[in-house]
C-alpha cells in the first residue's frame, strides 16, 4: 500500500491560502467530458475551456474528470469557470486532505480517498469533486480508477443513472469509492488468515513484523476512511439544495456501508491485537520448552558425571579409607546400576512434574 | 460458529443500486403464509404471487416467511406486491448487512442476525423483515428458525399475539431473535468456566489458541448484535405510524434484552483478558520453577564436580607439594565429607531464599 | 460472591412475553405488610389478597415487602390488584434484570440488585419495588435484607419518614440499597489491601489468582451497579408526578452516592492493574535472579572445573613437551593459585556489573 | 499522601439522612470569623452562636471559617442559623464526599478536596463551603490551609476582594483550593524525573514499586479533582442569582485551572505507563545479556572439557587403536593447540552474531 | 523538544488574580508594529506607548508584535491602552497556558504554542493574541517565529491580507501556526522511520529508550495541540461580532489542519505502540535464540562429557567385571564412534525440532 499521511517535504507554513502548486510527482491531466440527458450520450476528449460553456447550456449534466494533477493552470481555469472557490482548489492539489464535504456558495466540494487495485495490491488516490447544478467536476491523480462500471451504466442508458441528475451522479461515484473498499478488506482478510493458520502451527519473528506491517497499512486506512463517515452524512444535511431527499435515501445506503467497512476495519484491529497476544505467550511457552529440556539434561548428567568424577579420583588406595569401592571385584558393575538407578529416578520425577509429554500433572 | 464479515468474493463495486443475485450457496426458497385474525386461521404453502392480493384482502394480517434466497424472480415479484424499495431488496439476498431498521414509503424495513443452535454449536443467519400496515413479509437463509413458537402462540389462539396487528407480530419475532442470543451466550459461558478451571490448573499453549478462538467469535457475535441497539430504538421512533405506543412499551423491553446481551459480551470479553493475563502469568512462573531447578542442580554440583576433578588430576605426587591429600589415608572420607557439607550448605542456602517447596523468605 | 449473569438454564426464547415461571429454586414467599400514617402504624403478616382493598383505604401508606419467589400465583394477584403490566411482572420473576426504573400508567416500577453480607461475604439479590399513589410494593428473593433500620425508623416514629409519603419511602430504600453497597467496597479495599502487601512481599501464582478473582467479582459488581445510575436519575424524571420535588433532591443525593460507589469501583480497577504489572515485572525480575545466580555459578566452575580436567590427561610424560607441569614439585600449589584468581577475577567481574548484592553499576 | 476513599468503618446503611456524626478522629473546632466592607475589617474569634446574627446585620460579607469537625453540636448550629438543607450538613461530616456543587433554597453549596502541603509531601482535606446572599460558611477537616494569602489580601485591602461580595470570596477560596494543586503536581513531576532517570540508568524492581505507589497517588488525586471539573462550571449556571457576570469570568478561570491540572495528570498518566514499559523491556534485556554471557561461556568450555575428559581416560595403551595420541611425544601441545583453536573459533563465532560487545551483525 | 508542562516552581497559589510578575527566565521585549490599509503600509519600531492613540486613529489596522516578556510594565500599558482584562493579561505571562479562545467585552484573546524549527529541532513558544475592532496585539516569548511570510505578504501588498481586516490577519496567524506543526510532524515522521527500521533489524534497549522519549515528546505536542481543536472553533461562533462570515470560513479550514495534525499524531502513537510490541517480541525471540544454542550445546557436550569420565575412572581392572572396555584392544575406537552416533543423533533430533536454521518442523 502507499500512502501518505503528510503532504510533500517543503510545504511553507504562512503561505497565502489558495496558492496552487503542483503536488510532487504529479502526472500531466487526461480529462474527459462526458454530456448527456436521459436519451442522448456524448463522449469528447477535452481540449479547450472554451467548450465548456457551450456544453453547459447544451446539456442538462456535464461531468468532466480531470486525471492528473501537474497542469495546475488547467484546474484554475476550471476554477473561474465553475466558479469554485480558491480554498477549494488547493485543497485539490494539496494531497493528502482528510475526507471532508464542504458546502460552497454555488457548489459542494467533496474529497476523499479512492483504492485502485492492481497485481493483489492496492493503491490510494485523492478524488476532488464538485457538484453544481448541472456539472460534475472531479479530479484524480492518475488515470485508472473505479468509476468504469458508472461510465458502463451511462453508455448502455440504464435508466435511474440517466436521468441525468448530477446529485445521483455524486451518490453512484461515492458509492463506487466506498464499495471499491471491500476488495481491499477481502485482500487483508486473505492476509489474517494465512498469517493466523501459520502462527498457530510454527511462530516466527518474520509473522510479527507481517502483524506490524499490517497493523500499519490498516490504520492508515482507518486514517482515510473514518471522517468519510462524517463527509458522507454533510452530503445530504445542509440547505443546498443540490442533493433531493430520493437521493439521499441512496446516500444513507452508502454511509450504511462506510460504516460497515469502518466495523471490519475495527474487527481486524482486535484480532490483530489477538494475534499479537497468541505470538507472545507462544514464544513464552516456547522458551519454557527450551529450558525443560536443558534442565533435564543437565539435572540428569550432572550428578551422574559427578559420580564418575569421584571415582576418577586418584586418592592412595594403600589406605583401606581411601576409595575400597575401586578395589571391589564388581565396584564397576554396581556404579553402573546406581548410575541407571539415578537417570531412571530423574526421568520418572520429570514425568511426574509434566515435564516430559506424556505427563501432565502439576508440581505439588 | 459460522458467519461472515464480508459478503461473497467477486462483489463488483460500481454496479447499480438493487440490482439483485443471489448468494452464495443461497437454497432453494420455501414460503409459508400464515393468515389470520382474533377468530380464524389458515395456514397456506405458498404456491403463487397471483393469490396474494386476495389474501390480503381477506385477512387483518399477513405473514408470509421466506426461508431459502436462492430464487432471486420470487423475490422481486414479492418486491413488486408489496411495494418495496429497490434498496431494501438488494439488502435481503447481499450478506451480511449490519443490523439496520430503516423506514421506506409504506413499510418499514429490519434486518438482522438470528442465532440457531444446532448440536451445541451456533449458527448465524441473516433475517430481513418488512412491516406494512396489514402484512408482516419475512425472509430467512436457511429452514430452521426461533420463530416456532411464536407460530405456536399464533395457533393455539393466544390472545394478545392473536390480536393480528402486524407490529405486535413484529416485536413476537424481534423479541425471539434477542431471546435467541441467551442460550448462545450459555454456551460461551459454559466455554468460559471450563477454560478458566483448566487454566487455574495446568495451563498450555492448546488453551490459549482456545482463548483465542473464543475471542474472535465473541468480537463477530458482538459486532452482529451491537447495531440492533440503535435499529430496535428506531422502531419506534419515527414518524410512520405503524407501530402503535403499546408496542412501543413492548419494544422497549426487547431493546433492554439487546442491552443486557451487549452487557454480557462486554463482560465475557474482560474475562478473558483477565485469563490472557493469568495464563501469561502462569507462564512466566512456570519458566521460573523450571529456572530453579536447574540452578539449584548446577549450584550443587558445579562445584562438587569441580572438587572431584582437582583429585582426578596426574601431578606428581612425589613432591611433598603436589596433591598431599592423595596420599593421606583419610583424604578420601574427609574429601566425602567436605562434598556432602558444600552440598548441604547450598540446599540450606536456597532453602533460605525460598526456591525449595518449604521456604518463603524473600532474598536479602 | 454469588451472582448471576444469565438467566436460569432452560430459558426458552419465543415465549410470550408476560408469562410467569418462578425462578429456579426460588424460596417459598413471606409476605409482610406496614401501614402507617404520622400517628398511626399497624404491622401485618400478609394472609390474603381480600385485606388489601381495605387496607389501602384506610391508610395513606401501605407498604408490602414480599420475600422469596416461588408463589407465582401470589405475585399475579398483586399484580391484578395494583393493576401492574405484565411485562413488569414478568421482570420480577426472570433474575437477574438488568437496574432500570420504567414508568407504567399508575405506577413506577424499578428492579436492582441489593447486597447483603453474611460472614465476610456479600450475596446479591434482585429488589423489584413498585410506587404508587398510596403503596409500595417490594419483591425480593430471599428474607434478610439492608431495610431493616428503615423498619426501626418507621416504628420509632421518626418525623420525616412518618410523613407517610411512598416516594419518600421508596428514597429510603434504594438510598439503603446503594448505601448498602459501601461494606461490600470495605470488604475488597482489604483483601486489596491484604494482597498489595503480599505481593510486594512476595508474589506467588496463587496471588494472581486472587487477583483474577477479585477482578472478576468486581465486575460483577460494577455490571450491576453501572445501570443502577440512569435507573435513579430517571425516577426524578418524567411526567408521572409519582416523586414530589422535595424527595427529588433527596434522590439527587441517592444518586451521587451511586457515582461515587462506580468512581470507587474505576478505582480498584485500576489498582489491580497496577498489581498485575507490578506482579509481572516482580517475576520477570526473580527470574533474572536466578538467571545470575545460575551464570556466576556456570562462569566460575566451568573454566576452573577445565582446568582441572587438562591436569587429569593421561598423555605420557616421558615427552618433556607432554605435560611438564605435572612434574614439576610446585605444579599442584601454583595450579591451585592460578584457579584462586580465575575465581577471584570472575567474582571481581561479577560485582563490577552489578550482578552481586552490593554492586550497582552498569555494564559497559 | 494520606486520603480516603472511603468513609470510616462502621459507617450503617440504612440510617436517616441528616444524621449527624462527627468523623472519626475529628479535631476540635477552631472558628474564626472575618467581617469586612470596602472600608472596615474586623476579625474576631468564634465564641458564641448568638453573635452571629448582629454581625449579619452590620457587615455586608461575613466569612465564618471552622476548621475541626468533632463538634457536630456547633455545625448543627450553624445550619440552623443559615437555613442549610440536613441534606448537605449531613456531607460536611461524611469525609470524603465527591466534589460537587449543590443548590439549595437560600446557599450554594460546594464540597471539595484541599491539598496542604507539609515537608515534601500532601495531605488532602476535605472543604465544605455554603454561600449565601452576604455570608460565607466554611468547615475544613484540619487547621492550615491555602487560604492565607486570601486573609492577607482582606487584611490589606486589595480592591477587588474588600468590594465584600461573597460571590467573589468563594472565588478566591477555590482558585487558592485548585491552584494549590499545581505544587502537588510539581512535587510529582520532581519525582517521576527522578525515577525516569534511575530506570533509564539502571533499573530495579524498588523502582518498579516506587512507580506503582506513584501510580495509585495519582489515582487517588485524579479521583478527587475530577468531579471538580463539573462542580465550577455548576457555580456559573443555574438560577440561583448568588453568583453574579464578572464573578462568573472569573470562575472560567479558575475551570480552567481544574481542567489544566488534569491535564497533567493524565500526562503523567501516560509517562508512568511508559515507564512501565521502559522497565519491562529492560529487564528482558538484562536477562538476555545474561542468558548471552552463560551461554557463551557454556558454549566454549563444554566442548574444551569433554576433549580434557577424553584423554582423561584409561584405556589400556598398549593396544596401538587405543589413544595413541597419548603416547605421541607432542600430542599435548597439539592438544593445546586445538583447545585453543576451538575456544577462538566459538568466541570468533559469538562476535560475529553480535553477542560481544562489538558486534551489532544480525543472525543469518 | 523543550517545552513546560507546569509553570516555573515557586508559584504561590491564592495570589490575587491579575497579578503579573515576568516568567522565569523572559527576555527583553522587541516591539514591532505594522500598520496598513489596502494602499500605505508602515513599519514602526516600538518606542513609547503615547505613540499608539494616533496610530489608532491613522490606520484601519494596527498589528503590535512583542517579542520577549520580561518587561511587564510594558505589558501592562498595552493591557491599558486596549482596554484588556486583567485575567487575560495574567495569562500572557504565566506559561504554560492551555490553548484557548476567551471572549472579552471589547476583544478575542487567544492564547496557544507556536513550534519554532531550529537545527532540526523545535522549540515551543507561546503566543498570546487579542483581536479588537482595528488592532491585533500579539506577544510571544522570544524573537524568532512562523509569521515571517505573512509580514512579507503583507509588504508585497498581496491583495486578501492588504484587505487589512483584523479577522483575516488573526486567521493568517493562526494558520501559520498550525501550519508550523506540519515540518515538525514530519521530524518525527523521520525519526520514527529510522527507529522502524533499527528495530526491524537489529534491536537494542537503546531504540527503547528512543522510542520512550518520542512518546514523551509527542505525548507532550498533543497536549500543546488538542485544545485548539476547540479553541479555533470558539473564534467562529460567539457573539462577538469581530469575525465575519467570509472569515470563518477560512478559519474553518485552519480548524480542518488542527484535526489532521491530531489524527497524525494519533497515528504515530499508534505507530510506537506497535513498535513497542515489535521490540518486546523481538527480544523474547532472541532470548529464545539463545536458549536454544545454550540447550543444544549442553544436550550435547553433557552425555558425551558423562561418557568419558566414565572411562577415566580408576576401577580395579584385575576383575573382569570391572571397565572390561578399557581393556579390549579397540575400545577406544569403538567409544569414539558411540560419541560421534550420540552427537550426530542429537544434532538430528534438534534439527527434526526446528531449533536448528533449516528446520521448520513443530515439535510433536
Amino acid at each position: 500500500m502507499k500512502a501518505r499521511l503528510l503532504s510533500q517535504k517543503g510545504y511553507k507554513p504562512g503561505n497565502a491560502p489558495g496558492a496552487l502548486d503542483a503536488p510532487e510527482g504529479a502526472l500531466d491531466p487526461v480529462a474527459q467530458i462526458i454530456c448527456y440527458d436521459p436519451e442522448n450520450l456524448e463522449e469528447i476528449e477535452f481540449t479547450s475551456i472554451d467548450d465548456i460553456p457551450a456544453l453547459l447550456k447544451k446539456w442538462p449534466l456535464v461531468w468532466i474528470n480531470v486525471s492528473g494533477l501537474a497542469d495546475v493552470g488547467l484546474i484554475e481555469q476550471l476554477g473561474i469557470q465553475f466558479g469554485i472557490h480558491p480554498l477549494a482548489l488547493e485543497d485539490v492539489v494539496h494531497i493528502p486532505q482528510r475526507a471532508k464535504v464542504e458546502e460552497f456558495e454555488n457548489c459542494l466540494f467533496a474529497v476523499f480517498r479512492m483504492a485502485v487495485i492492481q497485481n493483489d495490491a492496492h493503491a490510494l488516490e485523492q478524488v476532488s469533486l464538485f457538484l453544481g447544478k448541472n456539472f460534475v467536476l472531479t479530479f484524480q491523480e492518475r488515470p485508472g480508477d473505479v468509476f468504469e462500471p458508472i461510465r458502463e451504466r451511462i453508455r448502455k442508458g440504464r435508466p435511474r443513472i440517466r436521468m441525468a441528475r448530477p446529485d445521483y451522479l455524486v451518490y453512484a461515484l461515492m458509492d463506487a469509492v466506498v464499495d471499491g473498499y471491500f476488495p481491499v478488506l477481502e485482500l487483508y482478510s486473505d492476509r489474517l488468515d494465512a498469517l493466523e493458520e501459520r502462527i498457530l502451527n510454527n511462530p516466527t519473528q518474520k509473522m510479527m513484523e507481517e502483524v506490524y506491517r499490517i497493523k500499519r497499512e490498516l490504520q492508515l486506512l482507518r486514517h482515510c476512511i473514518w471522517p468519510l463517515r462524517e463527509a458522507v452524512g454533510n452530503l445530504t444535511s445542509g440547505e443546498h439544495g443540490l442533493v433531493n431527499p430520493e437521493t439521499a435515501l441512496f446516500l444513507r445506503d452508502c454511509q450504511d456501508h462506510v460504516i460497515q467497512v469502518l466495523d471490519i476495519l475495527e474487527n481486524y484491529r482486535e484480532r490483530i491485537s489477538g494475534l499479537t497476544d497468541l505470538y507472545l505467550s507462544s514464544i513464552s511457552n516456547k522458551m519454557n520448552e527450551v529450558m525443560k529440556v536443558l534442565t533435564i539434561i543437565a539435572t540428569i548428567f550432572m550428578p551422574l558425571g559427578f559420580l564418575a568424577g569421584i571415582y576418577g579420583m586418584n586418592f592412595d588406595t594403600e589406605s583401606p579409607y581411601n576409595m575400597p569401592e575401586l578395589s571391589s571385584p564388581i565396584g564397576y558393575p554396581i556404579l553402573l546400576s546406581v548410575m541407571a538407578l539415578v537417570g531412571i529416578g530423574m526421568l520418572l520425577y520429570f514425568k511426574n512434574l509434566g515435564w516430559l509429554g506424556g505427563g501432565n500433572k502439576k508440581k505439588p
